[in-house]
């Protein structure tokens, strides 16, 4: 994440990356405060294995593009709403990349989806983690039906 | 792709999957005129082994949100512009998923990038794809040399 | 609806439905998280003689267009604004649908005009509504001439 | 429809109205311009039996907010793009209508769209309308097949 | 005003108003649900002798257009802010009139300036009005002045 | 108007106010490039009795601004669209003046709008111009009856 | 900047010049209220010897424009957010500036960039503050590890 | 630049540049394609002291927050809008830096300005470009007379 005041938000994300067990590391690196540092990371990170990066940024955020022009693994990008643009400057900068650099961008503050996203590309060659999904996936279907149960009006 | 006009803009996406070799199927369905077809398509391409899944579309860009809601494999979804808001509606439409549903979303008409991305992927679990995205970047780096030089002007 | 937490809003579509004594069913259902479930409801529904359906959802508002898409009835689609985008990514999920599929979109949080369309609907065969319809037109021409009352300062 | 203007657009909201054979009037009025007639118009389309109105208007578009103002009818809302904002503008004035005072506003530009919801109101009680609806769903899912089989590259 | 909640608001219109000595008449009237007496208002106000009527409305704002084609007077528009668009649907609504059918349209919730450009045009023939407009320019100015007093900080 | 490719546009504006027979004077001056000769022409006007000004610009369109800033005479301003916002820029700079300084502002491009804003401004005090805008909106009104009628099908 | 409620927002950027020890005067004066005062205190403060000009502005913010039209030193645009807006329209009436007349416009409520930027080019002569810029860089790269090891978690 | 598709927008800051005689170059460097290049030409640039960066780049324009985070020079950005979304993807990405990583941002296309604003920034420290740019200025405002002259109707 590119600041210490992205935590907050990015708390769901580490939750959703725990409850399936996946395996992550959580750093502040900054496109802009410390270039040279989030390079370093990310090869450093690559030689202990890493798959997928998640960065989240607000505002010009160019921290996702950033990490995309130092690794050939699937970047994710989470814009952050925390400006007056409510995370619209963040998700243009997040998504609309120049070929051949993509950046796989989910929802301002989707927290929670970044990390589903790196756990679905993670569950390609991980068969329990992909189990774990089609549980999820049954679970929140039930979810549904639970809440719809509480609410109904039938005639 | 969700129609046939969308053909044009994937055009660029089939032939970069086609420079890296990677392998792939093309079809048409619709998240509201086919979803029978749409679900069973995805059903059958996961049969035969695939592992992540393009869906564009313009407008109400359902298409990415409907593949998504059917597989728990990567869903990478790429907004066409072919409306009067220039793919705002679409970009959107596709991004801004609920939590537990995500779809790695590209710039509009990021017909390129959406191929790059599944490729990104894909080479994870393959060593031969990373090395061919590990020497498009270093040839990538070169354009912009070339580039350059064809237009510098330097003190 | 899509999700549970859009009850509080579609409150104020079921009590207007209620005052028009128009026969209604309220459930929960999603677009991605039980695509199945939706299709069933809107078959079920149908065999029961729905003959509009409402479908409020935020976001990537996909619900009201995975209804069209399973119903030749017409489908009211509601916006919800529970986004960093205020409403404007469910404006245009719901709104922009394809030739072929409409959806009957009302304004951003309109539970109530979501309920009033829907007994416009009705009320083409259904002659007593449209009395009500009518009552209702002149009680709200009234209401204005009484609030314009307690505060007019006129000449 | 507001304008002589926008009569290229709405030819094929027309044509689809002919396709269905569903009986239909053509006229211009404007909000601005005409209120008078406009107002006129719809209590002489009401006693020959209109059903619903479509109202199909640019820029600041008062067209169906004017015709909802005046009859407890179901209206269609038809925002144009024909200005600067891309029918941005058109879009708001329509579908973020009051409450009690429901347009049922359908894509930019999305004329057809327009004639199909129109239809399926109609179509709710008639029969012959709905068989039609129920084939040109069916016929819409071939038409996707085909197209899709001329582009299709299947491995 | 359209209706009874842009009171609020309309409170600074109208002591700016009283603040220049103008006459006055504040109604509530609404384009949509009273059609009919905002039609009758804007005669009997003429009949008075009204050289200028303020038009405030929000969301699809078509009260200052309403307004506008029953009379050939000046009519200033005041967008309101009270909907999910934060305003913008309701300055577009505003804005954005047709050929020949302007609306003299101030800042979103631009209450007091909608009172100001009323006087502007008052003063064309009210020489006392326009000496009161003068002096308010100057005491603006001496205010600016004396604000930056408390606040300047020189070299 | 702010430059001479503005010029354009604003011959609709002129000939409508010619059309009307309203006194006009038509300068190019700029509220950058030429500060000094717009506050000195409007002092110059002001003696010769100019009423109104109209102001067009576009981009981050000052103009209307900066005469406002130097008359108490109503100040019409006109958002041009020569920019690749589309003339948001120029509408969001125009109307969103401070308090007290108000620029009656109409829609994007809309030249001949401002040139009726003007007249229905000068008619006030001059019921000759009042009866042309009076036989104007007769005439429009038939317009649309016979542009109607060109078009039309009754059943 | 224009007015006084813009104080709180500009206390960030006073903080930041002071800190660096950079000489700078503040006084509001705005482009409306007082425009004679804006053209007065450039004059005066250039000859006291004026480098870069700082112009904090909100909604139709022309004040930094109205700065650029009377000096040809550096302006630099900061946007406030204080309307419905959030700052959009300050952004565009500051950035979008015709040929010839730039803004060096910052972030919308960008206070501390403002200053930054002030600095940076005041340091082009001033070797001392170019060595307080790149201990300040050192510190913000430290600043984001220190951060970073707060939260870490590292496999 | 970030790409040669760049060249024929900043063929008209090269000519400005040319035109006051500044001393500058010319590169494509990407920030995405060529991080290393554009990190190591910002070294070299500055050795040979440079003083002043311009950054024009389109779509998630990173590259001047690029060339920023590797400089303590001030930094132009100049958002361009080769894609769908009209360059305000470019402008957010560009302006909406973090705070004390400014870049100074000028139009959407606005090549001429970028030049300028670099240029004012240089006459800061160059007597003889300063006295350039106040002639520039007399000559744009007696621009404005010449075509005012050309166009004017006056009574």
């Amino acid at each position: 994440m590119g600041s210490k005041s992205d935590y907050e938000t990015m708390k769901k994300c580490i939750n959703t990356l725990e409850e399936f067990g996946a395996r992550y590391e959580v750093v502040i690196s900054s496109a802009h405060r410390s270039p040279a540092r989030t390079k370093e990371y990310i090869k450093n990170a690559e030689q202990k294995g890493a798959c997928v990066f998640i960065a989240a940024a607000g505002m010009a955020a160019h921290l996702a593009g950033a990490v995309a022009a130092n690794t050939i693994k699937p970047v994710i990008g989470l814009p952050l709403s925390g400006s007056k643009l409510s995370g619209i400057d963040a998700l243009y900068s997040t998504v609309q990349m120049p070929s051949g650099m993509p950046v796989a961008t989910v929802a301002i503050d989707g927290s929670v989806n970044a990390a589903y996203l790196a756990i679905q590309i993670l569950a390609l060659s991980d068969e329990e983690l992909g189990k774990k999904l089609q549980k999820d996936r049954l679970k929140k279907a039930q979810k549904v039906e639970e809440d719809s149960a509480s609410i109904e009006k039938l005639l």
